[in-house]
């Protein structure tokens, strides 16, 4: 009757797999599922062979996990039928979008043997209200491909991209309970209206949905009743086939704020400040504080040569790298938008609380840019650095506020890895790229920023990883921390000592009360404990609503 | 399989009760619970005289219901053993905080012979965290009551007021996804973190609450895995018994932003222009558009002896009431945020955007307030009004837009009674206010604003009341519309008039698919059909967290 606090055990990485037919009769059942989903989708898009199994259980973390079978339905009424026939045989089915999960499980299942529904397919934009400032996408629909198609049709909508790339789905990410770094970078708060596959084949709208020509739906996503948005996001409840996004009006004035403090102590002030700066809405979207190494995760591979294959790099080869490329210790980003007026007045505040905590502030707009483009060598007499250097730095960051997506946060998965990315858009999983996400959440002060470093920063260490921070402001409140275990893949001892440097983390971190806002597939154990009246609370609706246990076992609500 | 939009019919007013214990059997469980909730609140609290009943059974709404019993625990524990106890002997059970639901349904069940849970003796302030901007408040902490903690102890942290006064509980609002117009006026979005009692009796903390060292639990409600709060919201699935709510930093300067049209038609022009200022957010909190009726409600009782006694108020003594106060027809009320340079910079955009659209625009900071008090006849000169009638107008606004709750907009519930209010913080039970609330979503276009006119004004006057509107941007894409059937409730056939009007209203607006965000006890059957994919799945729900149905029955989540 009385609250029980869940207490944090060690990650199991092999905790039982859930029902994955190994009995003869569940096998019968599997062959049985197979040839009633090769009827509803053609055979073509029911694969079974070795190749794409093989392909699909490949994984930028050090182990992935090996699907039964791959399914890519083509429409909700497709999604529906195959939930239907997987509840009927009771085989497990575990829907991606797109796949593009990397560093969390990428097209992975939590478990062995589960049966990949891939909705790829689905990748119709269904509604694009220019007046009203929303989108309604498929599961299918990449970043990319919004941002094009808002591009062609010279719609002045932006989109918040993620740093996944421009081949990412909108939709997964957002019931992942992603975020940007926009005004809208907060995902979930940007739905407007679901439209789910229950694990039993039942279509649902959320919402004002289910009223057939209910006007409000897009712009008032909590409709009337419980507000059950919040049940289909990191959750295995439902399959959700469509969403109303909520896009952002072009801003008719963007700014690049970008400061950068020399002394690593110096980011204790910098979250102070800039906490004021978001709780008085001065900055309206994220703020990004990037430590150097991070940083330099981006711009190059890790430094093999100058440490002579030894690891994790040397504070020297860090100052020496982050010297050449003008990067401080602590690095931040944060966009203004607004009239020209208002991004004028928010500069003069930034000025005024920040200045006295940074060793550089400068604001960046396109019109300086351009500028620059036309007088490179007042560029570099301002800034030492040369106008590409310069532009290579910038562009990519300004795109990103101004709804443009790109694959350059991507180049931190390369960062252990001795192959070359190979083109404009590379997919981590083509190079063997190794990563492990870990995304705590700190609150926004100080004390907490170093208690928590106190704690990550010798077990990176121990491990012999840097420590790549990047403080992302979710809201005002609360920092994001996303810190990469960053590895090379093609070295098996390396891999190894990643997934233990990530547990340690993990079980140390969440021990200590900083908990991840979002795991990858093999943590998810540690998400509802059996012994807390939360994963109870969990399994009590798992039972509602999946029955027999087929949708997605394991995806983070565990059974007991 | 397939998606079955839910028909709307029209309102039943006397659908089926829930069990509430016609029969001997269920007496005796009546009887065995209530000697166990004495056992466990004291006597004192557990209260059946005849006179408590008839007093929680009063309504501002034409018909209110009767409760068999009335529990006032004073904890979570003792919340936890009321709902284990109506569990075990399947006793109705409905939970209310402060019970300030005017117009809604004030005290009182969706059905006769429930027992009223209040929870007004929990009211404590659990935390304040003036780092971090928030405060943890139990059920029965009043507006008021918060206001003048962060008053007494110099916190720079304001709440959202809404209208319903200083007495009104802040949980109960929030739970009900209730608004204000703050730019913290979204108050579901302001949650951080709930502790939640379910109807079997079970404790359970929301988003990372459940880990007990959790450091974010207030500043990231989401929490890790599913994200539950929405589900205890406009539901009866378990007894919200705390929560978290974000405030706002108290803003270096305030303005209100005033502004007013005398053509009706002039509120197209004013919807699209309020919603680019919204969407680019010139404007951060919520605006307030009040058609005149409206305004007359707030300042003044029914003009009786002018209409000799008829209703609905004529167009002509309308005008004429409005002039003497130069209302407008359309009348716009705004806050801008901010330092003062950001201020200004948002006045400016205001100003270059509204202006074409309105006869009179004005910005009143306490600088000019006080200024006014000192020159009154400069104030006279310039706007007409004497000082009195200027402060009386703005100073609640300002007040509320900066954290400080008033009755004033309950005025309204006084438009149609021949009583007068008695005290500065009067309650309209104790002068028989009538009340119904009728508050549909019009998303943020002039076509669609003039589409819902099109509909509600004709039904308003064949019942012969005034159309009061006032259009609320709870978010820049849609409006709450509030439109209240105000009368007189010491007369029954005005009673009886506003029953019938306020449910054609429902019925015709929703069928043309003007859903309301929120409703009154005796709409909810319209909530969720049977019929609906939305309703099978909230009865799912329902079943797996209160199997005998003993929670708040009819309260949104209706059975088939």
């Amino acid at each position: 009757m009385s609250t029980q606090p869940q207490q944090f055990s060690p990650v199991t990485s092999d905790f039982a797999p859930a029902i994955t037919g190994s009995t003869p009769a569940a096998e019968d059942g599997f062959q049985a599922a197979l040839a009633e989903w090769r009827a509803v989708l053609g055979p073509q898009h029911v694969l079974t062979d070795q190749a794409t199994l093989d392909d699909y259980a490949r994984s930028t973390l050090p182990r992935g996990t090996r699907p039964r079978a791959v399914l890519r339905p083509a429409s909700t009424d497709e999604v529906s039928r195959v939930a239907a026939i997987a509840n009927q045989y009771r085989v497990p089915i575990y829907p991606i979008s797109c796949g593009k999960n990397w560093g969390y499980g990428d097209r992975c299942a939590p478990t062995d043997g589960q049966v990949i529904v891939e909705l790829s397919r689905m990748n119709r934009i269904l509604e694009v209200n220019t007046e009203l400032a929303y989108a309604v996408v498929e599961p299918g629909v990449t970043q990319g491909q919004l941002y094009d198609f808002l591009q062609q049709h010279n719609i002045p909508l932006w989109i918040d991209p993620t740093g996944a790339g421009p081949t990412a789905s909108i939709l997964g990410n957002t019931v992942e309970r992603g975020y940007g770094i926009t005004p809208y970078g907060d995902h979930f708060a940007q739905i407007a209206g679901m439209e789910v596959v229950l694990p039993t084949g039942e279509v649902v709208q959320t919402g004002f949905g289910h009223y057939g020509n209910a006007k409000a739906w897009r712009v008032f996503p909590r409709g009337i009743g419980p507000y059950l948005d919040g049940l289909f996001t990191q959750s295995n409840f439902g399959i959700v086939t469509s969403i109303g996004v909520w896009l952002m009006p072009a801003s008719p004035h963007v700014e690049l704020c970008l400061f950068s403090a020399d002394q690593d102590q110096a980011v204790d002030e910098l979250v102070e400040r800039v906490r004021w700066l978001l709780l008085h809405r001065v900055l309206v979207g994220a703020v990004n504080l990037m430590h150097r190494n991070r940083i330099l995760t981006v711009l190059r591979q890790y430094p093999w040569e100058l440490m002579g294959g030894r690891t994790p790099m040397s504070e020297e080869v860090a100052q020496q790298l982050a010297r050449q490329r003008q990067i401080g210790t602590w690095n931040g980003v944060a966009a203004l938008y607004g009239t020209r007026r208002q991004v004028a007045a928010a500069r003069a505040e930034i000025r005024r609380v920040l200045k006295a905590s940074v060793d550089r502030l400068a604001f960046v707009s396109e019109g300086k840019l351009r500028l620059a483009r036309r007088i490179p060598w007042l560029v570099k007499l301002v800034t030492g650095m040369d106008v590409g250097q310069l532009l290579a730095a910038v562009e990519p960051a300004l795109g990103i506020v101004k709804g443009k997506p790109n694959a350059v946060s991507l180049n931190t998965c390369w960062w252990r890895s001795k192959r070359q990315p190979a083109n404009a858009l590379p997919d981590p999983h083509d190079h063997c790229c190794g990563v492990i996400w870990f995304s705590p959440v700190i609150p926004m002060t100080a004390g907490h920023l170093r208690e928590f470093r106190r704690l990550a920063e010798p077990i990176m260490a121990k491990y012999r990883f840097e420590c790549c921070i990047t403080l992302t402001a979710v809201n005002p409140r609360a920092f994001d921390c996303t810190l990469p275990v960053l590895y090379d893949a093609d070295d098996p001892e390396e891999a190894q000592r990643a997934a233990a440097c990530h547990q340690e983390l993990l079980s140390a971190c969440a021990a200590a009360g900083y908990l991840p806002y979002r795991v990858d597939i093999h943590s998810m154990p540690l998400v509802t404990s059996p012994s807390s009246s939360f994963g109870m609370l969990c399994r009590r609706l798992k039972s509602a609503l999946d029955p027999n246990r087929v949708l997605a076992p394991g995806r983070y609500v565990i059974k007991p």
